[in-house]
């Protein structure tokens, strides 16, 4: 039994003559224009979920509290104008996501900048730039940004990142929250005290307070209010045992997305009103004021704002395995799969899936790349009469495709094309074989 | 007990102060000079690998075999420009890869143009830069190949990729010789016949004969063995039922490459007599004049010649847990680990590990990027003293890994520097912040 894919987002329809739309626009204009692969991003979308964002938070916890957009989900020029304009803090990971906010003009006193391992070179490029925040992950680390910051006479404001334990057999989606974690310094071993202890001890930080992350793609609700009572319990008893009651809490990003019909759609507001209502309660209930809270929304701002358009070069029918549609792009614009298996919806585009399921097969869709495991999607019901030349969908792309993108192949990059209110236009080209090889001495 | 990792490559040495040494340069020198993370290459160790196979396939096939570069495996014009001064012939798979051999100045009229997904940009491309053969995927792919050849009035030279059906579950290092498979026409359903049949009806092609790959990364010599007498079962078949007889037969590559020291080193000159031996005697037992043989090694002519070096930036021991050292790279410039979970051997730049095992620490080598997933090797011995700053060497990164590079993170790639009889030389400078921003608009 064939279920249709319906429409994931509702900034998808299909034309009277069936034709797939995406923000108002046909995607066959946009492919004859531009040609495929091509990454399409729905600005009304983005714009859209930064506000439900920052309306949510503003709302629920007081002014000073903020909505970081997290940058590692997408990055490029553009989309830090948008950021810029709706007013949506920033968390930059490296020094070419800074480089690229201040080609956009965003004032980067706003910007969070988080990583595992940040270079004197990123912390020497940071500050020159004058970015707002570190958020420090070691206590090497923060040793190095001190000690730059004192050479420079400068107190740093700081954030620590914190390790929360949660169990992650508990919270199966959750990862990167766990004591055996790459990132930050855990609660459980004590650690977090000691990296507290010594930022408050250091000439050139400015300790502003605490940040966790609990993890990507969480649908349960519960899993942010766990990590909430946690760190509240942390910044009591640090403020117990060290008299410092932290400014901020930043409880990081996560909220999942809906890529297949079965996931949920979460409803932001309800569930920042939720996280809201118990740790204004749960502080309350601690004797401290409730630092300025903050979250960091990446993949929930752009996911569904993102389409991947693609063009079928061979349909491969094996009598007694499988059926393979080859697209002209693959792992190295979408390498989710190859590295989570992760699931995506498939349309086509120029008509819907037929009514009748005998004229609909099963398909895996496969990339270019001469790889086994350069697979798009397994078990995609397709019509029976696809064939080179159509055009095919991959839906919710906007996070961690363009970011995460190579050149596997020596394929240049797709251009990101961005919709508003029925325009378009070029937000990055296509990246050209001259530019493949820019670095070749 | 912890076992000290020894040189897995004859490339590999330690100066009389305990430094690392690669192609018999200081790696201390060449991070000074050019920074981390870094791309190096053993120019010498490239053209031995390359030797070793053209002279082995021409003592043990004679003049007409080939030995086929696999681009896929690293693609950068200086190594096309080695490729070219070595008399290796090359295959690539997309347009990018074309238009790299060519500004090496690559003589493309030996170049074999694979890929399971050709797009007609890239027919027209290839032709028009005389690429000599196409690999045939699949049907589409032959009558378009077709159809563009007639309206220039040439015949295309042709390879039809073929799946010779080995079990993956018998062979399991085995994917891509599968029946079910994104790759070639398959032998057991009848369709590497109906191809055959097909593309030699076709006016604007010229069938040269046939192409297989078993796989990936096998040490089992039966495989090539068995793939062998497969395909010369169907040259013989073909020759038996359509009187045409193959004059190419293109084998593949796939032999497996040393990255950590319990994997053993294949002796490529003694495996390619014996499949020589084989194949010369099995086509003469079924009647037929051996083909002009091809191999396609890839990733046995690089890998070992490339090694990272990479900074470490932070040292993280979690009690009762796992200690951590991150460095400043990861999954953006090899992404292996994420992907595959592939092994491999990383060592101390500056000191071998201590003789003493209690001051040897195991950890995990971890890259800098926001994500968990982001780690290059698991349980890695490394001296208790190392810190921020240290130098680490990562073996065996030549194939895949630059090819495979992302700009995840925002993280420019690393430069690379190739290595000469003690002199060095930049073959791919290092990506700069406009050069990631160069296709903004």
């Amino acid at each position: 039994m064939i279920t249709k894919n319906k429409m994931i987002c509702e900034n998808l329809d299909r034309a009277s003559d069936g034709e797939l739309t995406f923000a108002g626009v046909r995607l066959s204009t946009l492919a004859a224009r531009y040609g495929t692969p091509l990454y399409l991003y729905d600005e009304d979308r983005i714009r859209e979920r930064c506000r439900t964002y920052l309306t949510a938070i503003r709302e629920n916890f007081g002014e000073g509290a903020k909505a970081l957009y997290a940058s590692k989900a997408a990055c490029f020029k553009r989309l830090y104008e948008i950021m810029r304009e709706e007013g949506m803090g920033i968390d930059v990971v490296s020094s070419g996501e800074i480089y690229t906010a201040k080609r956009a003009g965003y004032p980067l006193e706003r910007a969070y900048f988080h990583s595992n391992n940040k270079t004197d070179a990123d912390i020497v490029y940071a500050m020159d730039n004058g970015v707002g925040y570190f958020v420090v992950d070691s206590t090497d680390e923060l040793l190095a940004i001190d000690e730059i910051a004192r050479e420079r006479g400068i107190r740093q404001r700081v954030l620590l990142r914190i390790t929360p334990g949660i169990d992650p057999h508990t919270y199966a989606a959750v990862a990167t929250g766990k004591v055996d974690s790459k990132f930050g310094s855990a609660i459980e071993t004590g650690q977090a005290d000691e990296i507290t202890a010594l930022a408050l001890s250091l000439g050139g930080i400015e300790l502003r307070g605490f940040h966790c992350h609990v993890g990507s793609q969480v649908f349960d609700s519960d899993v942010y209010l766990r990590a909430a009572e946690v760190m509240l319990d942390f910044v009591a008893n640090i403020y117990r045992t060290k008299g410092y009651l932290a400014d901020e809490l930043d409880i990081g990003g996560g909220y999942g997305v809906r890529y297949i019909e079965s996931q949920p759609e979460i409803d932001i507001a309800a569930n920042i009103k939720e996280v809201a209502d118990f740790m204004k309660s749960y502080a309350a209930s601690l004797g401290i004021a409730l630092p300025a809270v903050a979250f960091e929304p990446g993949r929930s701002i752009v996911a569904d704002a993102g389409l991947t358009v693609y063009t079928v070069g061979s349909v491969k029918r094996i009598p007694g395995y499988k059926s393979y549609v080859s697209v002209d792009g693959g792992m190295a614009d979408n390498p989710r799969f190859a590295l989570y298996g992760s699931p995506y919806t498939i349309l086509p585009v120029m008509h819907d899936l037929p009514e009748n399921s005998d004229e609909i097969e099963i398909c895996s869709v496969v990339g270019r790349c001469c790889e086994s495991g350069d697979i798009i999607q397994e078990n995609v019901p397709v019509p029976r009469n696809i064939k080179r030349g159509d055009l095919i969908a991959c839906l919710t792309t906007g996070a961690y495709h363009y970011s995460m993108a190579s050149n596997y192949n020596r394929l240049p990059k797709p251009p990101i094309v961005m919709l508003n209110g029925g325009r378009d236009y070029v937000a990055v080209r296509r990246e050209s074989f001259e530019d493949l090889s820019a670095q070749e001495v």
